[in-house]
C-alpha cells in the first residue's frame, strides 16, 4: 500500500478547487510520490464545505479551519483564501507543524511575507506558494538552458502578464481592489510574471516602476451610481535590473481588452534567445545563434516527452498539458520535498523576494524614482 | 454520499492509464456525476496489472480479464487492448451485461466492428469509443455552428492527420504495422479525422482513397538485418463526398517527418469557415462572412467558459484544457450516458460507421475506383 | 549607357499592369540587366492603352496588337489578355521572331500548349509564363533543398491553392466562368499549385482527381434573374504520384470562404520537413530531423540576404518582399534568358506539362479513374 | 504628357538606392502624380556616383552635394547621408528653395531638428522624413480606428522595435555606434517605434527611460585587439506618458538575437485592441469588444483593397506589399504635399518632436529620474 499524506485545504473557490483537484491527480501522474489523503476541507459557508467534501472526497468539512491545527491527521495545509486571511492561517499552520503551502500573492505586503517566512523556517516546515505557470515543463527548458549558459550571456528579458477582467469600470468595488488583499493588477497577476523573471535569471536589484489606475472609480455594488475610489493599480510598468547583470521591462495589466491570458516573455542572450506565451503553453520558442543563415530562425519547441515531467501525463509529444495539470506538478513537487526534505520551489521565502519587488515598484512608483532592493 | 459505478479497465499501457486517470478526474470535473469506483484492472503481465492497481487506486489486479464479467460491482469495462484483442473482449463484455467503453480502432474491419455494434444494441449496453479529440470544448461549438447553419451550407472539407512516430524505416516490425491489428496509419490515426469529419459533417457517401507504403519493409526486430514486407499503409489520401452535398479531402500519414499531432481540418461553407490544429487545440479560427472587408479575417476564438464544459475544468478562460481533459471529459458523458440513458457519442455504431469508411478506402485504394458506402 | 530591351506589352489589366511595373523595376533591382524599354502597349481600349502608355511610359500605345510584329524596336512580347486569345496572339509573336512572355495559364487545353511550345522551340524564341510566386526567393531555397538531398528521400507532399473571389453565387457569368478561356479553379489557381509541385519535386506521371461545381449557376448578367449554367469546377481535388516515386495530393478552391491566398504547401522527407503559406510567403517553416528532442521543432526561416535574390530588393533581413518584387524577379530572369541564352523557368514547355495535368485531372474526374500521364 | 518634378538623391547607400526606386515606383502606382524626374545623384565616390545613376536612370552624377542646389531642374533633394551631414545639407537646400526629404534620424539632437524645422517652416519648403513603416496601409488602418473612437478610450500601449544587427561585440567601433551621428538603439530604430506612437496616438508629455550599453567596448578595427569604448545605448526601455492620458511602454534594442525586424506594439482601449508586428506587417490583428463571447477573439485583419493605398499596387487582397512598396507610398505622398499644398507627414516637425523624446528619454535615463516634455 502506497504511503499516504494528510492533506487539507482551507477554501472552496477557483483555487480550492484547484488543489483539491490536483492533489488528487498527484498519484496519477507521480506513481512514487505519497498519495495525499484528502483529510479535510474548511470553509466560512458550511455548504461549501460540504460541496466540496462530497465532490473532491474530503473525508470531513468545517467552517472552522482552525480544527485542522490540532487534527494529527493533517500534515499538509492549502491556503487558498483572499490574501488578507493568509497571514493568520499560515502563522497557525506553521504554529502547529504544519506544512504549507498558500495561494499567492503569499501576503499584501513584504513585512508580512517576511514574518511568514521566518516562522516557516524557524519551524522547519516546507512551504510552496502557487506559482503554478512556471511548473510548466518547458519552462523547466528554458530556465535549463539559461543555467547552462546555451543562450550564452543574458542581455534582455521582456515580460508581460495582461489579462482583461478587470477592464470593464463597471465591475464593482470589492476584495480585488481592496488594498488589504495585496490587490492591484501587478500584485495579483504580475507577480507571476515578476517570479517568472526570477525564476529564469535570478535576483532583481534595481526597480524603476509606474503604477496606474485607469478605472479610476467602481460602483460600490452593481448597478450602483455611488462609485468608490479605486487606489490601486490597473497597469503597473516596470524596468528591472538583475544581479548577473542584464536587465529588462516588466508589465502587469488586467485592464487589456481582449487578453486572457497574455503571460509572455522574452529572454536575449548572446548565443540564443527564447520567446514564451503562456497563450500557447506547450510550445517554446527558441534562436539558436551561429547557424547558417539561409536556415537559421525561430524554432518551435512542442512540449514532449524530452521533457520532463510531460511525459508522467502522457507518453506521446503533441498532446499537451492543461493548467490544471501544471497544478499537479506543483502539488507533487511540493509532497516530494515534504518527504525527501529536498528544497521546494517557490518557497516562503522565493514568495517574500517576489513581494519585495511588488513593494518596491509601488514605492518607486509613488517616489518617482528607481528603488535599489 | 454520491452513488458510485464500478468501473474495470482491461490494458495497463498508455490508455490504460490513461483511462484510469479519467475516470478518476471525473467526479471533481463533473460533480453531479455518478462517481466512477475503480473496482478492478486486469493486465497479461501481473506485475503490470499490481502496479497499475497500486498508482491508480483500483481495488484489485488480476491477469485474467474474464473475472470481471462476473464481478457484480463492475459495471463499465473499458478496453485498452491491442485491436486484434477487441472483438472477443467486447463481446463477452456485453454478454455480461457490462457497459463497454473500447478504444479506437474499435475492431480491424467493418465486419467485426458490426458485430460488436449488433451485439451490444441487441443487449442494450451503452457503449462508447475512444476518439477522445472531438471531446474538446472549441470543436462542440464548431459542431454547433455547422449544424445551426452559422457557416451557411457547407461547401468543402479537408482534414489531416499526420504524425511522424513511424516515419524511421528502422522501426522494427510489429503490431502497429500487423494487418490483425487495424493497422496502417488510415485505421490507427486516420480514423480520428475521418471520425471528425462525420462528426462535423454527417455521413460519408463516398470515397476515392489510394493508399501508400512508405517504409516498404521493417526489421524483424531492432538492429536485425532481416527485413519483413510492410502490407499497410504509411500515408493514405481520401476524397470523399458526405451526404449533405459537399465534398472534401482526408489525409493520414504517420511518416510526416517532424509532426507531432498535426490533425487538423478546415470547412468552408457559404457564410464562414473554420480552421483548427489539434497543435493548439484551445483554439479555433473563425471567418464570418458578411462583415466589413476593412476589419474581417479569420478570428482567434480561445478556449474559455463560452464553450462547455471548459468551465468545468478551470472558471477562467485562457487556462486551457489537456489531452487528458478531454479524456475525462470522455468518461463523463459515457457515465452520464449510463445514468441517464441519454444517447452517447460515439458509440459502436459510430465506430462501425467509421471503420466502414476506412475499409471503403482500403478497397477503393486496391481497386483504383472510387467506392459507394 | 546601359544596353537595352524593346518591350511591349498586350494587355492593361491587372496583370498587364503588373508586368509593366515590374518591367519597370527591374534595372532598378538587377543592375547588370539589360533594361527594358517600354516600347509600345496594346489595349482593345484606346483609353486604355493610352493611360497605360501615361503611367507607365511606353513609347506609344496601340489598339492593334499586330503593329507589334512589325516594330523592329521591339524584341519582347508580354501577354496579358484573356486566356482565349494567347494561342493567336503567342503564335503570331514567335512567328515575328519575338520572344513571348505570357500569362498563365498559357491556353485552355494541353494541345493547344503544345502548339505553342512547338512554335517557340523551333523559332528559338526565349519564353516564359506568370507563375509569380515560385519566383519567391524562399521557394528557392526550398527547391534547392529538396534538389541537394537535405530533406532526404521525399515521401510526401499537399499543396492547396485557395481564395474566395468566386465564392459567392451571384457573381455573374463571364470569362471566368467560361471553358474557352481555360476556366474553373483548378485551371485558373489551381495550376500554380500544381506548377509549384513540379517546381519542388519534378514530374507527375499519375492523377486521381476528383472536380466539383460548387455554384452550379450563376446569373447571366449583374442582378439578373435568368441564370445560366456553369459547367468548369469550383473545387479540385487531385491525388498525384511523383516521377521520382512520392505521392501527394492537391487542391484548387476559388470558393473558400475568408481565403485570400491560400497556396500552401507541405513537403514531408526522410530527413526534414518544409511548410509555406503564400499568406507569409517570406517565411519559410523547416523542420530538420535527427536533432536533440529537446530542442527541435520546425524553424520559422525569415527571407533574408542569405536568399537570392532578395538583396537585390533590400540588403537587410527581415524587411520583406512584395508581390510585385516577385514579378520583378520573373522579368529579371526572362530578360537574363534572353540576354545570355540560358534556360529560363517556367517556360512553355514547362506552361504545356502543367497544362497536361490540369487536362488530365479534368478527364480523371469525368472518367472516374486515375489517369497516367 | 504627366507633369514632372525634377529630384535629386544625396547618398547611394542602402537608403539612397530605395529613395531612388521608390521615386521610380510613385508614378506606376500613383498614375495622378506628377512623375519624379531623377535629376541627379550625388555621393562622395564618384564610382558611386555613377554607378547610381547607371542604375537608377539619373540623368547626372556628381560628388558635389553643393552643385545641386543651383540646379533650377531639382525641385527636391532627398538627403540619405550619415545623420550628422544631415543639418549642413537640409539647411542649404532649404536656402535654395528645394523641398526636403530627409532620412531618420533627422538630426543627432533636437535642438540640430529644431533648426532645421524652422528654416524649412520659414521658407516654407515641403519637407519628410523617412519614417517609412507607418505608410503602411494596415497602420493607416490602424490609426484610423483609434482616431474614430472604435477602440475606444485608449487605456495602454505596448511597443518594441527589436533587432540583431549589433548584437556581435566584434562588430567595430563605427558611425553606427558614433554619438555624433544620431547613435544608439533608441536614435537609430527607435525612433521608429516612437514615431509610431506617437503617430498613433498623438503627444508623448513624460519620459521615464532607461538606456544601457550592452557591448561595452568594441574592436577599432575588424579582428583589431585595440578596442574603444561605446557610449550610445544598446538597449533603451522607455515607460510614457501620453497627452491624451494613458500611458504605455517602448523599447529599442539592437541587440537581441534572432530578430530581424521585431517591430511591433500592442494597442488597448476600452472598446478594442490591436496588435502589429513588422515581421508580418500585411496583417494587423483586432480584438472587439462586446462581442458574444463563444466566438470573439483577435481577428487577423489581412490587408487588401479595403486598405487605401494598398490598392496602387495590387488589385487583389492577399497579395502583399513589401518594404521598397512603403517607401514608394512614402514618397508619393511627399509629391502629393509638394503638388496640392496639403500637409505631409511625418515632416520635420513630426521629427523633432521625435527626436524630443530621444533626448528627453537620454536625460532621463542619465539624471535617474522622469523628464516632463
Amino acid at each position: 500500500m502506497r504511503r499516504e499524506i494528510g492533506v487539507a485545504v482551507i477554501g472552496t473557490g477557483f483555487m480550492g478547487r484547484a488543489h483539491a483537484l490536483a492533489y488528487r491527480a498527484v498519484p496519477n501522474a507521480f506513481p512514487n510520490s505519497l498519495r495525499p489523503r484528502l483529510v479535510a476541507v474548511a470553509d466560512v459557508s458550511e455548504a461549501g464545505a460540504q460541496q466540496a467534501a462530497e465532490h473532491f472526497g474530503f473525508e470531513r468539512a468545517t467552517t472552522d479551519w482552525r480544527t485542522l491545527l490540532d487534527d494529527p491527521g493533517v500534515q499538509v495545509i492549502s491556503i487558498t483564501t483572499p490574501c488578507s486571511l493568509h497571514r493568520e492561517m499560515a502563522l497557525a499552520a506553521i504554529a502547529a507543524g504544519k506544512h504549507v503551502h498558500c495561494e499567492k500573492p503569499i501576503a499584501p505586503s513584504a513585512a508580512d511575507a517576511f514574518e511568514m517566512m521566518e516562522a516557516a523556517e524557524t519551524a522547519k516546515v516546507v512551504t510552496q506558494v502557487g506559482y503554478n505557470y512556471i511548473k510548466n515543463p518547458v519552462l523547466k527548458l528554458a530556465r535549463e538552458m539559461i543555467a547552462s549558459g546555451e543562450l550564452g550571456e543574458i542581455t534582455s528579458f521582456r515580460g508581460v502578464h495582461a489579462e482583461d477582467y478587470m477592464a470593464d469600470p463597471e465591475i464593482p468595488y470589492g476584495w480585488r481592489v481592496d488594498p488589504q488583499n495585496g490587490a492591484g493588477a501587478l500584485a495579483e497577476i504580475g507577480n507571476h510574471i515578476v517570479g517568472m523573471s526570477r525564476f529564469l535569471l535570478g535576483a532583481v536589484t534595481q526597480v524603476n516602476a509606474q503604477l496606474e489606475t485607469v478605472n479610476k472609480t467602481r460602483p460600490v455594488a452593481p448597478g450602483s451610481s455611488e462609485r468608490r475610489e479605486v487606489k490601486v493599480d490597473d497597469i503597473a510598468r516596470l524596468m528591472v535590473t538583475f544581479e548577473r547583470g542584464c536587465s529588462g521591462s516588466i508589465e502587469a495589466n488586467w485592464a487589456a481588452t481582449g487578453r486572457k491570458m497574455q503571460l509572455e516573455f522574452e529572454v536575449y542572450g548572446t548565443k540564443g534567445a527564447l520567446c514564451f506565451s503562456q497563450e500557447r503553453f506547450n510550445e517554446l520558442q527558441y534562436f539558436k545563434a551561429g547557424g547558417e543563415p539561409r536556415t537559421s530562425g525561430f524554432t518551435r519547441i512542442e512540449a514532449g516527452p524530452a521533457h520532463p515531467p510531460y511525459e508522467n501525463f502522457t507518453v506521446a509529444g503533441g498532446h499537451q498539458l492543461g493548467f490544471n495539470d501544471l497544478k499537479t506538478i506543483e502539488m507533487a513537487e511540493f509532497i516530494a520535498a515534504i518527504e525527501h526534505g529536498t528544497p521546494t520551489f517557490p518557497d516562503f521565502r522565493e514568495a517574500w523576494e517576489i513581494q519585495r519587488i511588488v513593494d518596491a515598484a509601488i514605492r518607486s512608483s509613488a517616489q518617482g524614482q528607481r528603488i535599489t532592493l
